[in-house]
């Protein structure tokens, strides 16, 4: 599992085509290394709680997104991952600053992924939330 | 468990004030009974992902609302009640169009309170995720 | 997903020649109808914790097994499903009596199947465990 | 979050006096250090599954059990935690051999903890299940 087909700058290329919302959500691939990526994002108004906090939703997002690359440098761009489940653990809220997901991929079975997900947030990457997410492979 | 302290109108009120977001949303109570509530919302072009489908995030953010909301009716104006987990399984991929939420109150202890959410889309009322969102409740 | 190829005796027969553990948990099934089964088990010195109380695997058990009996009757013998992700929230601690679980097949696709598992104890049939279990269904 | 009031042998010694089956289990604690708990167990005849497998009861009683142990090490004797939600992953279909869990503390608040778990099998210590338990700290 620890060998990947595309590098990061493959996955940024193919996401930023796909899936447009990645820009505006000012994702970035910061390392891809074997099983492991780290995503960070750009923390905007609209992924605020009153109380100066960063959305459920948000972070959410997030982790999904973290996975979805993971398996995407894993499986090539030719296949469609679709998620088909997330449990998410909120631990602390956010500061209203950047974040960043750091997502290692713990299975890659020829119909299901599996990847672990810490989202961290401000200068020292205190842990924020943490998920599970599970994708279906197509045939 | 039966009985709530908020009607649908009060829950509509007071969340127009501290979720700004809840107006994007378009989203509306269109019932509330005991441990009940059912919640729609209109999806929008910025719900969407590419093939004509609504985002994962954005049926995360509906369930996570309607679970909010029952709480709300339940303990009042006064308390607020943070997501502690949430998990969520993708069950069938929705059409484009309004989605409602389902959403039933099964526990509402002390400090914890569990929701179970069907979210449905499109005129039969398919359901496209299944969740369980745990809240937890201020002392 | 309303029909099942299997009733509820057909069900029972084929599970206590794979499922040696069946018989000595005392599992009956009490009504499969459609897409939901009602499995009663029998309470046991083992099953017990200290301060009287039914232990947590016991419960996960239960409903998993709930869950591979509906899909079984929905898929049939040749078949063998796997339990690929279980999620359970423990509610309330329930009586040392025996339990029942009342499981609903929401999704049964190619490759997954996901059910709702309401665990109740006692007579009043208290929801003392909610459940949600993903199977994976063979080729 | 880093230190801890017990040590492993203040651990084993509580846990034997008040969870019987524990001895059963054959459960021995084979690490402490800091956030992380690794515990062992035997695997017996009544764990195992027809086709030679460990059942999946057996696994999430065994994560269950590495954060029960960890949170006690941390939180004293006592205090009495219980599970309020644990969700587990099935990644591949353990040998009939001993298993092991390493299991990390990610927060321990003042009403809730939460655990992230690995369950191992076989010498090379191939992860076989994935698990995420939530505890309630009692006031």
């Amino acid at each position: 599992m620890g060998t990947h087909l595309l590098n990061a700058s493959d996955v940024s290329r193919f996401v930023k085509t796909v899936f447009p919302e990645a820009n505006s959500f000012g994702l970035k691939i910061d390392s891809l290394v074997d099983d492991e990526i780290i995503v960070s994002m750009t923390v905007l108004p609209e992924h605020l709680r009153p109380g100066g906090t960063v959305s459920g939703p948000t972070m959410f997002a997030l982790a999904d997104y973290a996975a979805y690359l993971i398996i995407l440098a894993h499986i090539g761009e030719v296949a469609l991952a679709v998620t088909t489940s997330l449990n998410i653990n909120f631990i602390r809220k956010p500061e209203p600053v950047g974040l960043r997901a750091v997502c290692k991929l713990i299975k890659l079975g020829k119909r299901l992924a599996i990847c672990e997900i810490h989202v961290q947030s401000g200068d020292n990457n205190l842990v924020v939330a943490q998920a599970t997410a599970t994708y279906s492979i197509p045939a």
